[in-house]
């Protein structure tokens, strides 16, 4: 496999999105075939398994059941989307992979993250991401960012939400030690074209010391 | 939890079913209370993934996608069935388990024992069964069995099938020396009648064993 797995990771309101797609424009434009992807990102069985975890009258669903399914549907995106892309040599930018179930459910929601390490470990088969990149953020500064469209004052659910992001975001610093070589930390309350620049300028030399 | 959680293990044509509801007939009949019960159970969110695991269009499922969603209804039916019967003192008499996917998954599909084992261990959380009988039929007594109903020879297909089966076999017989404890070798090339007796004795001195 001569491509590169390229992840990203962070709470909603950190800035993933317009990162990802101003690093594919630039990465297309000095060359190289670059795969812009999320899962499930349209592969069918995923998509299938995504629907009976979003499904709102699933309410019995038991947290170890979704860890189960969320690592099923990774398994699918990644054999029928990112390991073709990588034999073809392709640079994959994959917006949230791993390390989100490894936060969010591991740790956050306490499932462990050795244990939903071990069942992610299973669905990968050893397919880990080169590079990752977390885009880090105070919860309370993301989650302006997000209210700021809404339009309206913080409430009482947006608080309790906070307080399970401060646990995530924990769950991510936990995982920056485990995983130092792999996970760089971003600081995302800075301005998009900064951040962009940070990571375009560590990807590009990435890219150049493995040619 | 009060309960006792009985499971059956074996090939298709090893008489299980029949044995099953004999042994239910039984222990109701001395005053146990009794749950049969079979994966997905009519658990909706574990249906659901069947659904998808048994859909003939999914022909693109990878077998440690397909791994993962047995896992994940296993743990659903586990949560919405089984530990409701167990804390209410009920005796479960199961019709295949965790040793199914060892045996048919890990072993002879080749995904590997240890490694199925590790994603069980997740979804079943500390919930092994108590006691588990392994019928064992030589695969072409088996299939004999099975194809007697459809009037018919054994074809190239069968033989295929029986090559699978007599490595699943293999797994079982691996199962068996990785816990002497829980899993009884039964012979199931016997009448069903000698068959049922020899296990409603060795449930009947487990369950007077534990009062």
């Amino acid at each position: 496999m001569s491509g590169k797995f390229i992840t990203f990771e962070g709470p909603e309101g950190a800035g993933k999105t317009t990162i990802i797609q101003m690093l594919e424009q630039s990465l297309k434009k000095i060359g190289y075939p670059v795969l812009l992807t999320r899962e499930p990102g349209g592969i069918k069985i995923a998509e299938e398994i995504r629907h009976i975890i979003l499904n709102p009258e699933n309410t019995e669903m038991d947290p170890r059941t979704e860890a189960l399914l969320y690592a099923a549907a990774r398994r699918q995106h990644l054999t029928e989307r990112v390991i073709p892309a990588l034999s073809e040599g392709q640079i994959i930018l994959c917006d949230r992979f791993l390390d989100s179930s490894l936060a969010y459910q591991g740790f956050a929601r306490g499932l462990g993250m050795k244990e939903v390490y071990q069942i992610n470990e299973f669905a990968i088969n050893g397919t880990m991401p080169h590079l990752t990149f977390y885009l880090d953020i105070d919860p309370e500064i993301g989650l302006k960012r997000i209210t700021q469209n809404r339009e309206r004052e913080v409430n009482r659910l947006d608080l309790e939400k906070l307080d399970f992001h401060y646990k995530v975001r924990e769950g991510y610093l936990t995982l920056l030690e485990m995983f130092p070589e792999r996970i760089h930390l971003i600081d995302a309350s800075k301005s998009a074209d900064e951040v962009y620049e940070e990571i375009y300028n560590k990807v590009k030399m990435y890219l150049f010391s493995r040619e």
